[in-house]
């Protein structure tokens, strides 16, 4: 059942009311996700009532988890506390353990004395990897069986043990808990009955550390076109599953972190966050900004006296940045896209660099050309217009060398390179631009005119 | 087994020598993933020899599938058409129908002539449908049993009929062929031997169109975390599902469509794309970019005079336009990839709006003081100093506001905000922060001086 006006109506009036039958039916019809829209319409009790119901129909976690993390903060303030730690007691392990990451250190502290000993141990325990690690990203619940059960056992085990749909792969261990092999339910359920799963099962399994970096997770699950892959410990200890629909979150977060780091964002910058939050966020680099813009202008005034001898130089010289700051650009977005997904298993380094700033150039003779034309035609002068061409062709092959160059640099020196390269390379190219235009300009005066 | 360094050289080889068995053996070991990685170190007898031995093990469409499509055209031209043919009867119908799109259509329709009639048909019906649609992205292959089915003859047919690893659910339809519901594998596991079908099946599926959007899959698949989802024709007849790694691949597209879209890039130019392809499609851009620059220098050429009076305005006005162009482009990426990931559903557009504006005043006001004191630091000109201060507050207020309202008007008139919004949105603050800067100071000039 989708969520629509009329069953959003429905809740909201049941919520108030005492039929929580009629409730937890409506309830159980809607999937989880779609659940998590209703709470930004309802109003502080409401939110209270409504979790009550969610935790009745056990889709407390998967519903609150599908929220952006300010709103979901403010709905766990709104909980009280003895809630809070019953939600986070039957909640799956590791979406207990997200919430608590959520909470300020006292809050979660305070929280987690509250809760029974085993699982608190559990939760700290998840809560020591580091972010963005499988460990934070892997769900717990697996479902293993000993390598020595009889296959026809063994459904017998998938029978009576899991609610869970999504069972794909079974994982099979020894005596001592130690990942030994995988087996997917179609090969369970087809091999002869009494066939010891250590004979079926596949013993070459690709698993990750729970220290693994998410984003290698994401690789390894999209190379190889897995469902899920095992989290495993150094002495080969099954911790957790990361299954395909987290990783699709991952390359979300990713591709949000990749577009906003050229533009010099935090990724928890979103449209719903707080004012105060993005100023903060953003201050520092709209002040690094600042500096290099100045500096640049510290190229430009090198060259006031010669923008006052000809002052169209000075309406002219943003052109000849503003071109090459594109052509930077676009091969900073070539080769920085191409650094993420992979597309360097295909090209050497050293043929792409070469390939850019053939481009590069060739682009910049073309707009050089055209640009030199059509100063003539406005302003009517040759020299100027012959200064222009010149730059602009000489600033493309700096800026796609910069572009191309720049952010494999930063790769290899395992820096990020779609957070460093842009600022760096806009302001290399607009320095150069501003000193190659002004500067050919300035001899061009001594001698032509 | 990984491809390293010691099996590429046995593969290599192999592929000289006649023993064809031990290079089946090594094949069949290494993930098609990781075959496609070969290519690269082959020279043309190799591939034409890696092909053969590829079709030998059953691996050469998900090994070729893999390759950027330049490196799997270039490929295809170096095999005999003959064998163009065999390939393309033995692939899975999408890969095969991938493999032909790729084709001119001269050479395309030459090779389908080749093809048995019913696999032509087939094909040309998956080839009608849009690019970027679910007909495109469907895989054909489905394990499809008739809803009156036992629960036990099911899961005969299920070890009869695939070798699959990867059936997760089994798709039931009626006599007709149409799609009534869909069945985990768990829930036939777990299901009494006599129960039909019909009884354990659920019965409301999500599906899709042929023609739905891609994009709109991805959605649909991640919000949900389902495996997988079937296309039905508008007759409810099954044509094929769309899995979760299509799903991956279609989320790694549009985010480097996303990223591209910014810079005026074409998603197919990549790092290995050939030079005269690149440069064809990053022209248009660069030369749009140029006649908006000069645009921009129209607003700047109004103030020659101005700026002959006081050349250090020529030096500073870049200062203005560089520092709204961050705030411009900071505002739109959050609301551009806001609008992309669905953060929407948890924030009004007025209210987003209202505090990017929000946003954008502060910094502006806060990176305009540190302007105006450093300027006159600097240049020793109170005048000034205060000059840049207002025009940047001004400027940011604009560029935070084009910034935040172009992208969601362009997503109300179903444009991509992410394509259209860059270029409008820098070169509205460009020249809004020249006209401010340099007018300001003309009036500053004409009462202060």
């Amino acid at each position: 059942m989708n969520l629509n006006a009329t069953n959003i109506a429905i809740i909201k009036r049941l919520l108030g009311g005492r039929n929580s039958r009629s409730l937890k039916a409506i309830l159980l019809k809607i999937e989880a996700a779609d659940l998590s829209k209703l709470f930004s319409l309802l109003n502080d009790r409401e939110i209270r009532l409504f979790v009550d119901a969610l935790m009745a129909v056990d889709k407390a976690s998967d519903a609150l988890k599908e929220l952006p993390p300010p709103n979901l903060i403010e709905i766990f303030k709104k909980i009280d506390t003895q809630k809070l730690v019953t939600l986070l007691t039957y909640s799956p392990e590791d979406d207990s353990s997200y919430f608590l990451s959520l909470l300020d250190e006292e809050e979660a502290i305070q929280i987690l004395n509250l809760i029974e000993p085993t699982l608190r141990k559990r939760l700290n325990q998840l809560l020591s990897y580091p972010e963005d690690s499988a460990g934070r990203d892997m769900s717990t619940q697996v479902f293993t069986l000993s390598s020595s059960l009889r296959a026809q056992d063994a459904i017998e085990e998938v029978r009576n043990r899991t609610q869970e749909e999504s069972v794909y792969y079974i994982y099979c261990t020894d005596e001592s808990g130690r990942l030994v092999g995988v087996i997917s339910l179609r090969a369970l359920v087809t091999a002869p009955a009494e066939t010891p799963l250590s004979e079926i099962m596949k013993k070459e399994v690709v698993t990750v550390k729970p220290t693994t970096n998410s984003q290698k997770v994401a690789e390894l699950v999209s190379h190889y076109d897995f469902v899920a892959i095992p989290v495993v410990s150094e002495t080969s200890e099954l911790l957790g599953i990361i299954t395909v629909d987290d990783v699709l979150d991952i390359i979300q977060e990713q591709a949000t972190a990749d577009i906003y780091a050229t533009a010099g964002l935090q990724e928890d910058d979103r449209v719903y966050t707080k004012p105060k939050h993005s100023i903060k966020n953003r201050l520092p680099w709209m002040l690094l900004n600042l500096m290099l813009a100045i500096l640049v202008s510290g190229v430009v005034a090198l060259f006031e006296e010669t923008m006052s001898q000809l002052i169209i130089l000075a309406t002219l010289n943003n052109i000849v940045a503003g071109i090459g700051g594109n052509t930077a650009i676009q091969t900073l977005t070539v080769v920085t896209r191409g650094l993420a997904t992979g597309d360097f298993n295909f090209i050497s380094y050293y043929k792409a660099i070469f390939k850019e700033v053939r481009v590069g150039l060739t682009l910049g003779i073309a707009t050089g050309t055209c640009a030199g034309i059509l100063v003539y035609l406005w302003k009517g002068s040759a020299v100027v217009g012959a200064v222009i061409c010149v730059s602009m062709i000489l600033n493309s092959l700096v800026a796609s060398s910069m572009g191309a160059i720049i952010p494999i640099l930063l790769k290899r020196f395992n820096r990020d390179p779609a957070a460093g390269s842009g600022v760096l390379v806009t302001t290399l190219t607009d320095s150069f631009g501003f000193f190659s235009f002004l500067g050919i300009a300035t001899l061009a005066l001594k001698y032509f005119t």
